[in-house]
């Protein structure tokens, strides 16, 4: 090693000891014919002196910021008074006997400066200089340990860590494939990964029976909101398990992973049905840092003649002092429903006098302007904004409603985690809506599965799940924190007569099922044991853990917007003769 | 869980217990109104008894090989005299309350039985049979362990486990790259990583100091002899590290790794130059089991009327005993050097009487007869093979010869585990023998890089190395084991301008530097720290570990040869609309 030292392990007891450091200038004073430098390497930062006639013998007079260098020096303690009680390292600095420019360092295209807001686009052109910045290496550093944290909790139980290829063959999981031409076999392409799912399946097949990875994963989205074209998973699949094995699992890897950070998760975590969560929260990853629920009126507005509300469903959402908001507040709140695409958002106001303002109050009766505080539960002072319509939809709406006013009263407590198990989710929904949302369609039937193709329906769904597929419940369970989505699994299907009847509903034919998926149906045959898992987000929990606000900043080098890596540039064109070699043009043999 | 106890954990002390276990059937033999069931699990055998009314009970009759059960049981003591001593679970049995049939099985292509010998072609289209075999399975299960150990060594050092972007730009080192169309920047490609190599020296000048990955890797390769398509190293880097840092670190890891198998390791390993390592054993990558060492025979021949020694280069090698070998045994040895690309393989018989024989000793004049046993040192009984003409390639004929007479005469010691690390390799090659061997060549100049274009030469070489390329020295080791290469590395070049220098004698024109590799020159100019690293073949290290012939034992999912997955079929072609969609026949905007 060029050093004896890490910089940031200095301390007073050090005192007397000469080293050598190397590392990074982060700042240069000079002052009565010497330089303060503070040296900034992987361990911290300390403060260098160095006389002139040191610096000019070790050609360093043009030392700057971010020129590496090693320097030779005795570690001393400050003079007094001149301690830095803010620094680790703040009772000693090092008084330099030689110094070595390892690389100078060019003009920065931004300071190293934890203090100076810069641009993504350029952070990530120079993601090696954002990188020595403290936060955004404290979080790369952060999620090496939330690695071990998790393997230390697996390895424990006997798991066991197993690759699985990534050249392989499409898996309709919801997205687009990414493609790879196959020079060998002209025509014929392979695909990357939208998981390890059917791997992880077949490995339970071969009586692993306890497997992990932490899998990269790849799907071909629009980049829509913190999307990642490469982004990774903590991918686990048992055998002989039930909900509740993994569920436990869950908690565990929690409790671990949140160690990290000082904080002490509470298990059991609590669990919610899907329909439970949509009803009350109006979204199947509830935030429940704050209490505020929806409250169905569809009852209550029964009879109403206002015609907005003769709908299937009608909700309501309060917020607390909200009668007080300017006009132009209102119209924002109508243009944050358009965004979400529906035509406004009704409210009422509740004045500290007790009377109803705004639009809505004028259409409603008058028993249902009496007893609409008490029905939805509001104060003087509240505004009650309203979603009317098909109940998935209007709940949707009041959901992100609901969010939008924990943030602006400042309900949600920052400091708090919350973790939720959401249950018992539908089983199947209808795939003009998946398709609507951007999501690849298995099969051409009218329905598609929610979770994926090989979740399990729940025991009490299994005679019925394709006679009446649209009240069929999955085997599935979802892990929320702080209203984020951080895990997801299921019990699967083993048997092949019911992943076929799971199929056939998705509106795959036997033969397009035998030929898409008979390797796994194949598998099925010959003693598949009962099994099941889950797949964590682990980007997402990292930004979690390290106060991100993207899963852009716990990623290496990420890619910006469009799939583009503004470091590398890539993806970048080919050649004529990469193409060509790549077999990009070749028709498959038939 | 299904099950309360591991079919193979339980023991003469359980006897009494209640257990549920669940697994497959291994075995069934029938005997007065009882079946006995070898009942498998990932922990072991254990014999399960069920009576005929209990297997009637569970719709059990037609249990056969592989089906998945569980069984309700009391742990018995076998009868007096019907212990198993070979079964850890050997002096107990299960006698089975009831019985549940999980999944039945189809009947096997092959029997899961380590005495059946199975096709590689069965063996990955049925992988997760395969894998419920004690030795498949044993592979992928030491694997994780070998994940663990190394991790282990790297973070009691503080590396820091990092991923890096797999859809990324070409990086040319010497090989083909794996393409993948980016369907949101139309006519542009992402290609696969043939090594995370720019990423880990980008994260070493961002101040990471210390990073580890156990990463994917992908060259487009012709599949030549046990290559996989997509393959796994273990990526270290360091910054400023010498290379006497990294091989200790090596040393360290490999330490941890043997022991494992229950092999004590003995460090420091030996180090040979490339240029010694050609010269006594003909290879990079010297399997030192074995003493056996090739003669330079240059000077010993310097006056020779024989025409085939009038060369640049005549070495030997002695094979003990080898006189004696039948005439077609010679004339096998005549096609082994054929298939190498030479035109014979030369020889000389010694016998017993100490008299000269075969077609050489005819044309070497009396005095080269007379010295050539004390040359050689040959015994009595031994035959000298003979190479001649340019100097490494008639080095790696009798390379190749060595080890072949090292595995005739059984002079390999098989338990023996040696390590030797290979420095001072030279830093460039003829591009011509490059391309000759199927690498892709960076520039378009006379010399390409041996390890790669980002390697450093020697101190000694810094000045010289673009005036004199051929005698330029390379900063790098690689380290073998029993003549497997399963690690190589390398001190990095640091400074922009010996990258530009080193990338003027590889033919690259500044211009074409700038916009391939910009971005890594850029990122020199900004106090990159010296830095280098290692990396190890993952693959091959399981393999030798396990004591597998193939990397593909020890990967969960191989291809086979044309790197196709037997399994799933991959790869497949792919639809119109999937070509389209893609973007695969889009030309890049202008």
């Amino acid at each position: 090693m060029i050093r004896t030292h890490g910089a940031g392990t200095l301390r007073a007891a050090d005192a007397g000891q000469s080293v050598v450091l190397a590392g990074w200038v982060a700042r240069r004073r000079d002052h009565g014919g010497v330089a303060f430098v503070d040296l900034r390497d992987a361990t911290g930062v300390a403060q260098v002196v160095i006389r002139d006639e040191i610096l000019a013998a070790g050609g360093a007079h043009d030392l700057r910021n971010e020129y590496c260098i090693a320097v030779n020096g005795v570690v001393e303690l400050r003079p007094e008074g001149n301690a830095n009680p803010d620094l680790p390292t703040g009772e000693i600095e090092v008084a330099a006997t030689s110094i070595e420019v390892l690389n100078p360092s060019a003009p920065l295209p931004f300071q190293i400066d934890e203090r100076v807001t810069v641009g993504e686009e350029a952070r990530l052109k120079y993601r090696y200089l954002d990188l020595r910045r403290p936060a955004p290496a404290a979080a790369i550093r952060l999620r090496s340990k939330v690695n071990q944290a998790a393997r230390s909790v697996l390895l424990d139980r006997d798991f066991i860590e197993i690759e699985t290829p990534t050249l392989t063959r499409s898996t309709p999981e919801g997205a687009r494939d990414f493609l790879v031409p196959a020079r060998l076999k002209p025509g014929s392409w392979y695909a990357l990964p939208q998981s390890p799912q059917l791997f992880k399946q077949l490995l339970m097949v071969a009586g692993m029976e306890r497997y992990f990875q932490i899998a990269r994963c790849y799907r071909d989205e629009d980049f829509r909101a913190d999307r990642q074209p490469e982004f990774t998973q903590l991918d686990i699949e048992m055998s002989f398990v039930d909900q509740d094995d993994i569920i436990e699992l869950g908690e565990a890897l929690a409790t671990a992973i949140w160690a990290l950070i000082g904080y002490q998760v509470t298990t059991p975590f609590s669990r919610i049905t899907y329909a439970d969560a949509m009803e009350r929260y109006g979204t199947d990853k509830p935030d429940l840092r704050f209490e505020t629920e929806i409250t169905d009126l569809t009852g209550f507005f029964a009879e109403t003649q206002f015609r907005v509300f003769q709908a299937d469903y009608v909700g309501a959402v309060v917020m607390p002092g909200g009668a007080s908001q300017p006009r132009r507040t209102f119209d924002a709140w109508q243009e944050f429903a358009k965004q979400r695409g529906h035509r406004g958002l009704a409210y009422v106001t509740y004045a500290e006098d007790g009377t109803l303002g705004g639009p809505v109050a004028k259409n409603i009766s008058e028993t249902e302007r009496a007893g609409l505080a008490a029905a939805v539960s509001a104060q003087p002072g509240d505004c009650v904004f309203f979603a009317a319509g098909a109940r998935r939809g209007a709940q949707a709406l009041l959901g992100a409603t609901r969010l939008e006013i924990g943030r602006r009263c400042g309900l949600i407590d920052q400091s708090q985690w919350s973790f939720v198990w959401v249950v018992d989710a539908p089983l199947f929904e209808p795939a003009s809506e998946a398709v609507a949302a951007g999501d690849v369609a298995v099969g051409s039937g009218a329905w598609t599965a929610v979770h994926h193709a090989f979740t399990s329906p729940k025991p009490e769904s299994l005679d019925t799940f394709d006679t009446d597929p649209g009240s069929a419940l999955a085997y599935a369970y979802d892990l929320v924190c702080n209203g984020n989505e951080i895990g997801g699994g299921s019990i699967r299907i083993h048997r092949r007569d019911i992943q076929e009847r799971v199929f056939a509903v998705m509106g795959l034919s036997a033969e397009e099922a035998q030929s898409k998926f008979g390797f796994l149906l194949d598998a099925f045959q010959f003693g598949a044991p009962p099994h099941g898992g889950i797949a964590f987000g682990w980007d997402r929990i990292c930004a979690l853990l390290s106060g991100s606000d993207s899963i852009r900043d716990v990623i290496a080098f990420p890619k910006s917007g469009g799939g583009v890596d503004p470091l590398t540039d890539a993806p970048a064109p080919i050649t004529a003769a990469q193409r060509k070699e790549a077999g990009v043009d070749a028709k498959p043999a038939s």
